[in-house]
């Protein structure tokens, strides 16, 4: 479908720019338009005080997930606002999933809801982004 | 103050198992009671495909410092949700400091208000945190 | 359905004593298990000074709903936190739809997301709620 | 102060308009630059299902103490997304105050935060709202 082959154009993108994805090991698992899914595996450097996975990091997941939701238009957008529920710890080695799924787009605005699981398929966190369009594309469309 | 070298107490026994804020190279500036400061240079891993840095590391130094913030008291507490809005873009180079501050206390809630700035003193994000205290204490007191 | 009968009865039970619904002039519409919908028309008491619905009483539409939905499982339960993101505007005589869902339940707490539409099927608002239970029944079961 | 002069204006103006605050027996009790204070009886109408003041009411309350905070600048603004965080319930006979303060301007966006409290000073609810300024004035400076 060509809606979804643009969001993969700007999923591809995205990708070569996206530094943080590659620092935290974040796979780039499906882009289709208006949705993406990320995974990461919880890695020694995460896990916080609490022996648990920094909030730090499931947010990070699911912020990528986000940006690759809201920019699936080919229309650069920016996040404005993020808020997460974290439901259930993650653990050293566990492999975090988050589905990201547009909910609405009204004029500039896009909010978006991200899901993170983990490898048993129990939630994680919820988190919910609103996205701003700004100038710009993320690739050329003849 | 008591209170203040119990919450710097909490700090140093956090530190000690804190491999994110040191991934990140987060520097713990400052923890008092229901208060902590620290900071983070925005490096090459951080900044993403807008050229500008990613949320996910904006996040991960407020949400650092809302967990010191929040641990201050020598009572376990962990976030349970988390909100944070996005107001400026910081660039590669820009050194950000967030300042976290307690707003209330009830029962075993809590709500700690994050500011982070730039260097030049202008609000990058704001983030709101509620934690809910669990079983556990960071350092004993005889 | 078993759990569905029960929903029914909970929000039976809960509208009985349910004053601000009626003082807003909101239907309850339907109860399922995790789920509720309600509708409400914009009265002359809702505008507000830039003549459009004001947000107090789509929140109350949405928050009403949410009321229904983390209450359907006969285990008392109260909002903890909401966030609602205003989308477009609602004006006088409008009809607003709050449709409320559970995105999960994990230990004491709960996550609902309520949509509000108008008449036409646009989203003026998505709400998230985050409940918590406490003790107590809405009805005796034998 | 010219500001506070202005802000006040701007509130006189809102005021005339706002059928909200009127219907809930809302005061307007003082407005400065990028501040507003209001306050509300919780009243029959407004106690809920578990015997309490419905959530509805309390965020009524702040969101329209936000609205004569966001709009003290004399330049038309509207809530865009707003978090509330419920710490203790009000009861039939409370008196609900509401404290705005101004946290951060930002092109067109401003942050505002809301503490709820009773008559004895307890913290009932904090309410955080993001606005946007849109064209219009509420009162003309010569």
């Amino acid at each position: 479908m060509e809606r979804d082959l643009l969001a993969r154009a700007c999923g591809e993108a995205m990708w070569r720019g996206d530094h943080v994805s590659k620092w935290f090991g974040i796979a780039l698992d499906e882009v289709r338009s208006g949705y993406a899914r990320m995974s990461m595996p919880v890695t020694q450097n995460m896990v916080n005080a609490h022996n648990t996975c920094h909030g730090g990091a499931i947010f990070t997941l699911a912020d990528a997930t986000f940006g690759y939701a809201c920019n699936s238009h080919n229309q650069n957008a920016l996040a404005s606002s993020c808020t997460i529920e974290f439901l259930a710890p993650a653990y050293l080695g566990d492999r975090l999933t988050a589905v990201g799924e547009e909910q609405v787009r009204a004029g500039r605005q896009g909010v978006y809801d991200m899901r993170v699981t983990n490898q048993r398929g129990e939630t994680i966190a919820l988190f919910r982004g609103k996205s701003v369009t700004v100038k710009g594309h993320l690739v050329e469309v003849r």
